[in-house]
C-alpha cells in the first residue's frame, strides 16, 4: 500500500488545487492531506478561510482519502506520524526537495518526494486572484 | 435506482455547500448537480467564480456523482432529460414547491421535493460572508 501525502493551505479553493490532489492521488493507494494550521501560515498573507473550514472542504473531495491539519508546534510531528512513503509538492510550494530530504532523515524518513509541476491556467485559479477579483468588483461600491 | 437531483450557484465553495450535497446524496442512489450558469443567476450578486470553474469544483466532492451546467434559455430544460426521482431545495433557495410541481407536472415530471433544511452554522458559510470578510481585511489597505 503506497501512502501519499500532500499538503497546503487551501484557502479559497480552486481548480489548482484539485489538479495537484488528483495528481498526488494517482501516484499510490491512499492520499493522506495535512492542511495547515493558520498560525503557521507565515509565507503568505493569513487564510480567509479558518483552518476547520478548510479541513472540512480538502476532506470533501474525491481525491482525499483523509484530511488532517498539521501540528502548530513542529511541521514535521504529522508526517513523521502518518509515515509517507511518497510526498508531493505543487509547482508553487518554495519547499527545497533537498533540505526537505536531510529534515525528514533525521526523524527516520525516507518518503519520495515528487513535484506535481502541472497547473492549472484558468482566470481564479488561485487564492490570490479570487481576493484580487472581489476587490476590483466591489473597490468604492457598497456591498 | 433513485436518482436525485441538487441545484445551485456554488459560488465560492463552503460547508453550506457540501451539507445540502451530502443530505441530498443521502437520500437516493445517485446525485447528479446542475450548476447555474453565470447568464441566470440574477436574484442575487453576480458569481464571483466563472460557471466552468464553478463545475468543476462541484464535480470533485465526493457526495457528487455527476455535475452539469444548466442550460442557458429553459431552466426545466436539464431537469426535464435528467428525469430526477427526488429534487432538493436547499434551505435558503427561494423556489416555491408548489409552484415548482405545476412547472414539472406541465413538462410531465412528477419527482419528490425535498427541503433540506440543515444549514451548517459557521463563520464563513455563505458566499457572501466570505466575501464580507475578504472586504473587510483589505478595504482601505494595499493588496
Amino acid at each position: 500500500m503506497t501512502r501519499v501525502v500532500a499538503t497546503g493551505t487551501f484557502d479559497l479553493l480552486h481548480p489548482g488545487h484539485i489538479l495537484y490532489l488528483e495528481r498526488s492521488r494517482a501516484l499510490g493507494d491512499e492520499l493522506v492531506v495535512i492542511v495547515a494550521r493558520d498560525l503557521n501560515v507565515k509565507h503568505k498573507p493569513k487564510p480567509i478561510v479558518p483552518e476547520q473550514q478548510r479541513l472540512q472542504l480538502v476532506s470533501a473531495l474525491k481525491a482525499v482519502d483523509l484530511a488532517v491539519l498539521g501540528s502548530e508546534t513542529d511541521i514535521f510531528e504529522t508526517i513523521q506520524s502518518l509515515k509517507p512513503d511518497i510526498i508531493t509538492l505543487g509547482y508553487d510550494q518554495h519547499f527545497d526537495p533537498a533540505l526537505l530530504k536531510v529534515e525528514l532523515s533525521k526523524r527516520g524518513l525516507d518518503p519520495k518526494i515528487v513535484r506535481i509541476e502541472a497547473n492549472e491556467p484558468c482566470e481564479l485559479c488561485s487564492s490570490r486572484s479570487i481576493v484580487a477579483k472581489i476587490l476590483s468588483r466591489y473597490r468604492g461600491r457598497r456591498f
